[in-house]
């Protein structure tokens, strides 16, 4: 699959010297921070994006800021890419090594580093799980709100390159709202400390533009976090429809009542039907959409929230209202949708997870688009997501070892993902561009908008050593892809990146 | 006082050629929009920060995005800097016109293009006033977050320069929280949209990047910003301390307890003495600070949340916790809090506001220090400040026209903002770095920080045409600075910059 990485970053790179570069890494690290083998690097030749792979020459495992400084260095020296790599479950292709490089894995920076209840934030290394942040707190009343999906696995460095989001995101934001500072290294392996712990901090937003920047800019070894008090109660409801299209459009009125859920989540028939399968969350199998609402704050205070959502969905045509009785009937609602991705396994041999956002108030009709798609191209798809921020997550149902099927599963993802940005949002909600969506950005961004990122790269990396071909496209590679496109005729929705 | 405005920056531009820059905007610019006699031009000779004053060449006063572009296009062609201005209310000088300048006042770029009351957005213009957007929406139930005291006269698109604050920041945020999309056109007149209408947006966060670069990075046109709904009550508790550090600790353990109030701000003695005298507020004079808090949400949760406030306020020794017992007697409390910068007038000829952040809890040791440092300097300090946020606003009361009081006033403030970043905090609070702590960076960031800034403003604008010495300065400025510092021996703190 890897045949043709990116030819466009041909040339860019010095011929590889794989001798040299192992044995300078192997005088300046001990040997049990330095993977060179062929099968111990297996694990490191794709991150959640399973469907695309490649060995870099070296994974390298520092222990400390100084080791992956030197990493650094020795990489800079000798002109070599780097790609830095967290816990591997990103679902773009972030982490994906670029061929010839050094891979940057920084699983062994997982302290946590200190706590200030007071100030109500924590330091932590880059390596420390996303739950273990929210576990460690726990006994002074707090948690750290971003909760993606992988929660369980994935690590907070991770969740800054990517901007990572959650459930919990539509009420407390994503991870750039959640952080305050962050220790950085460049690529020439300078440190960098940006942000404050104070509120506000001078100069130009440089933690902003760090978090989400997929690990072109800059490699981060420390972050504080902002921390928040756990709430005094937490309440959540589960609504049946009867149709998919006035359950969007219940999403849009709870929004527009001033109502701002702790989460707010939909699936569609397909999805609801596997996941109750799956998890046996009591789900009703007669429903074409549920939306499952969560509040939370003072307990008078989420109970009257969930009564207002409740009376809302019935207006939007809900068919049943169920208020979780219990911690346990809480818990086993949200089991369900977050068994949702596994239960597709076994309603379909593969699926391709979609992640686009869209302004809440078109979620009726791009519902109603995507069903119009499948039909068009013959595949099945289950839509489970975080409505209430509009952030899709169409699941596209197919059989890789059908003649085809990967095909027009890739057409159908890069159709839904230009309707996305044709209602005015984005082709990516929070798994990031990484490899996967490298060439929807040039569909996304004007030449004058690539311009200023290709700029801002430059700026920080300008021998585009870190984690090339990711994020942000060159313009030779929009060229290309525009006249890939124009020359294929019609009209337009990309294909993805074949490699 | 502008006798040698930033000699580092000599030679970084052409040799003004007034004759034909004046010849070629008229060609292009309706009469109505271009200023160019002396008197005509006085009152874009300072903004908010008034002591220092320079005259452009010409005001532009553009009616729209592209006549703004047309004088950026002029300005890049003949090398001639630009500053944007906004309503002139910034209080660091940020819209001071560099010698030899255009000056891009955005003030008729000043209409509400539209309110999306489902979506929670409106689309404005960089001219129109902060208050007006909220007037516009009320209707809907909403309103705009951020509100600086200036927030009758300021600006949006000063405001996003900034990244301006306000009493509610603690609460909902700075104004990078509370927009979502921003139109900007680069130096050389090209039109960018960054952020976008969905949560989150791909590629690296150019929104952010711009938002408080203080007109360095590209000129603001078009500014979709985020609403929030009206709280369905307000409360605000008055509360009074024997002792300053009292009323400090009562903050931190306020927030410590898991309270985050719509407003939190306290004042010392000094200053509710001289608001009192102004405002008729109600202020107990026998006090030796007050806060003022205030919590909104649902009605019986903004009443418990205040109860809780008062009862943590007792245990950290308050004398008195009065409940404003209706709109008008709250209304009354925030009237002396606005009214505590004009009430300086009446007890000193001259008062310099100085602006930093610090760690909340670090608060009772602050204000601690900065008395003793008003007894070493001999000049008295008011203290009336967003003490939730940590958001410091001592108030140096000196008096002009006394021989060497401006330069203690300057040292004492110089001194005021070391202590800040000693302590772990910043410079500048909500007031921007502009003019006037332009030699404090050098003292809050490192070398490779400073670096790092330097790349990212010529990537936007290589030839240094946006607002020349403001916000970031040059290396060469803080080796001078620094050089100077060593010069004079002592130890560190910083002069503020004279021209």
């Amino acid at each position: 699959m890897l045949d043709r990485f990116d030819p466009r970053l041909d040339g860019a790179f010095d011929p590889l010297d794989r001798e040299r570069l192992i044995g300078r890494l192997s005088q300046l690290l001990p040997p049990d921070r330095l993977i060179v083998s062929t099968e111990s690097m297996r694990p490191y030749e794709s991150d959640g994006l399973a469907a695309y792979r490649s060995l870099p020459v070296a994974v390298a495992l520092p222990v400390d800021a100084d080791e992956a400084a030197v990493v650094l260095k020795v990489c800079r020296e000798l002109n070599v890419p780097v790609v830095a790599r967290g816990a591997g479950t990103g679902l773009s292709g972030g982490a994906l090594p670029f061929p010839g490089s050094v891979l940057l894995a920084l699983g062994k920076l997982n302290k946590i580093l200190a706590i200030d209840p007071v100030a109500r934030t924590a330091r932590v290394q880059p390596g420390v799980r996303n739950l273990a942040i929210s576990e460690a707190v726990k006994p002074y009343g707090l948690f750290y709100a971003p909760d993606p999906s992988s929660q369980l696995a994935c690590s907070i460095g991770g969740n800054v390159a990517e901007n990572a989001g959650g459930v919990h995101c539509l009420k407390y934001g994503l991870t750039v709202h959640n952080i305050l500072k962050l220790e950085a290294l460049t690529i020439e392996g300078e440190r960098l400390t940006i942000g404050s712990d104070a509120l506000d901090t001078p100069g130009f937003d440089l933690m902003a533009l760090l978090t989400g920047s997929e690990g072109l800019l800059a490699v981060v070894t420390e972050i504080t976090v902002r921390l928040l008090p756990l709430p005094a109660d937490v309440q959540a409801l589960l609504v049946a429809f009867p149709d998919a299209g006035c359950a969007a459009q219940a999403v849009a009125d709870i929004i527009a009542a001033g109502i701002t859920p702790g989460g707010l989540e939909m699936m569609d028939e397909l999805a609801l039907t596997a996941a109750e399968k799956f998890a046996h969350a009591g789900y009703p199998l007669d429903a074409a959409a549920i939306l499952i609402c969560e509040c939370d704050g003072a307990a008078s205070d989420a109970k009257a929230e969930l009564a207002h959502v409740a009376e809302i969905c019935r207006a939007a045509g809900a068919s049943e209202v169920r208020h979780a009785k219990d911690e346990v009937e809480r818990l086993l609602l949200w089991a369900g949708r977050k068994g949702a991705f596994p239960a597709m396994g076994r309603i379909a041999p593969d699926y391709y997870c979609i992640d686009g956002t869209i302004p809440r108030r078109r979620l009726p009709e791009v519902l109603a688009r995507i069903g119009e798609l499948s039909r068009e191209y013959g595949l099945a798809v289950a839509n489970v997501f975080h409505a209430g921020d509009g952030n899709l997550h169409p699941l596209i149902l197919y059989d890789a070892s059908a003649d085809g099927e990967l095909d027009r599963a890739e057409g159908l993802g890069g159709a839904i993902l230009e309707l996305c940005v044709a209602v005015g949002g984005t082709i990516t909600g929070e798994h990031g561009v990484g490899r996967e969506k490298i060439n929807q950005m040039c569909v996304q961004f004007s030449t004058a908008e690539l311009e200023a990122f290709a700029a801002i790269k430059a700026a920080f990396d300008p021998a585009g050593l870190l984690n090339p071909g990711k994020a942000v496209p060159t313009l030779a590679r929009c060229a290309e892809f525009g006249a890939m496109h124009v020359h294929g005729g019609a009209v337009a929705h990309p294909e993805l990146p074949r490699f």
